[in-house]
């Protein structure tokens, strides 16, 4: 069977019977691998951008490698490390302009700047497709990995980073799929070209004592299930997870919101757990905003507004929609 | 320009300058990146293979996978690493075979077990070519990182592991460009698709006082010659850096050793620079072999009986042969 029928998730799993976790080194299907060395928790990833499928027309040599690193430097703070150092692997057709490859390289590192690390060296060769990986190295500098997995109770509180929404409307408008106007329009493309890692936000979850916390860069709705299956528990969201510019922006325009805000993807916010008793007050300083409640126990079920959100998301190799 | 004007070479220049060593991470232009993590001086490395231009009719997916990890394991020997956690992107076209992607991995897991490592995790995803990066880290366990650039001594001895030829002449077989016989034939097949990265003598680097060192892949004309220029120093080459069988195979069939000994690549082998007092008999026992001295002050002339051979070897992005 071609990988193109296949898709992508069953593909990872048969390639997790050749996942070796020495010991000491956790856990499997994470965000990032973590290790220690000698009295340090580090964590490493690594994270690809491919031209033919995640680079719409619009979308510029700069912010390419500024989105590249952002996808890594947003799971380093989704297990609260800080990145560190990170390295490229960049391969670029033949015809590819020495500026724009340039271009590239600038954004990758001005992002590994911003984020507290550094650019630190790579690879360059030549392939019919563009493909930007981004390997990072970060550093747990409160001693301390927060997991996908972990035990929850019922009443967790279920926080976002950020609104969702925008992103997915930015590409849409790139893509000449929905016509927008200001303040939405720019707010709505500056999301999708330039995202920013929640570095800070990320930083605070052992101190607020997050139960677990996840990157939701598949997108809002798989990352909820996601977080949910595996903790054998369900998720009641309460509030929109958009702020109120953007709902009065779907509202005024008659646009279901669900699709954006739910289905979208590359949004590089954060999705955690928390105890029920933590302050809102200290979790919305950090960034974060409350939208649901765990239900315990559960099988991975989202529901809003009483309706049962499936929990899909963007699959590669997979020729249609899911 | 289009980088395949620029080439591989200029166009890593222009990225050096986006590049950042926070202090405490070293050095820039050498094959890792080492930094320290508490009492641990740990090594990161990115390589890529790409299907289009690094894979030949007849490379099983299996050996795909086993090169792109054994690349990565052999830079870290280079430096005195142990190999410790892999990752891997892997970007291959929506029709490429299950079973194939399954043999990538495999090797993959199968290499990194090899050379005392893991593949802990990575990234799938589709694109118009096969794209495999793989990263890594290794552990200094000597304490020590053996670099590229150092004082050398006129006098110091220049060895290598393994022997030179073989790879270029598997190539050459496997692409029809020559005929060989055995035994020739199957050890040059192999030395091409299953090369073994040095672990051993690179561990051993430190033991024997190595002052410079780097791996071979690039070829072995131009390793020398940027160990040499890096250096202030030349190199004459006083053994032919080929074993007998090899060389008998050359002379018998009137074929010029030239070629396939300076100017293959991928043999993954260490070149490195001892003090002269060292044992030639400790050297042997480690996998190391004497092929010539050095000569300082120099600025990177390579010669060998007599002649200056050209630094010289593959570079990407480059349409026509330098």
């Amino acid at each position: 069977m071609k990988i193109g029928e296949v898709g992508e998730r069953k593909l990872i799993e048969s390639f997790m019977k050749f996942v070796d976790m020495p010991s000491g080194v956790f856990p499997p299907f994470d965000d990032t691998v973590a290790f220690r060395a000698g009295n340090e928790l580090l964590s490493f990833k690594i994270d690809t951008f491919v031209f033919s499928t995640d680079r719409p027309q619009g979308l510029e040599p700069y912010d390419v490698g500024w989105k590249a690193i952002t996808a890594v430097a947003s799971d380093m703070a989704a297990k609260a490390a800080s990145p560190y150092l990170f390295q490229c692997s960049l391969s670029l057709p033949p015809d590819t302009d020495e500026v724009d490859a340039i271009q590239i390289e600038r954004g990758m590192s001005e992002a590994a700047k911003a984020y507290g690390g550094a650019l630190v060296g790579g690879d360059t060769g030549e392939a019919k497709d563009g493909v930007i990986a981004v390997t990072g190295i970060g550093v747990h500098v409160n001693g301390a990995f927060v997991p996908r997995k972990n035990r929850l109770a019922l009443g967790d509180l279920v926080a976002i980073t950020g609104s969702f929404g925008y992103v997915a409307l930015g590409l849409a408008a790139m893509m000449g799929k929905i016509k927008l106007s200001e303040p939405i329009l720019s707010r709505s493309i500056q999301a999708f070209k330039h995202p920013i890692a929640r570095i800070e936000s990320g930083l605070a979850l052992v101190g607020l004592g997050a139960k677990a916390s996840m990157d939701s860069s598949d997108g809002l709705a798989l990352t909820l299930h996601e977080l949910a299956s595996l903790n054998s528990a369900d998720v009641e969201i309460t509030e929109t997870p958009a702020d109120d510019p953007l709902m009065t922006f779907f509202k005024g325009n008659g646009i279901d919101p669900l699709p954006f805000v739910f289905y979208g993807g590359e949004e590089y916010e954060l999705v955690a757990v928390f105890p029920e008793h933590v302050s809102r007050e200290a979790l919305r300083e950090l960034g974060f905003k409350v939208i649901g409640r765990v239900k315990t126990p559960g099988s991975g079920k989202i529901t809003y507004e009483g309706n049962e959100l499936k929990g899909e998301g963007y699959e590669h190799f997979k020729a249609e929609d899911p």
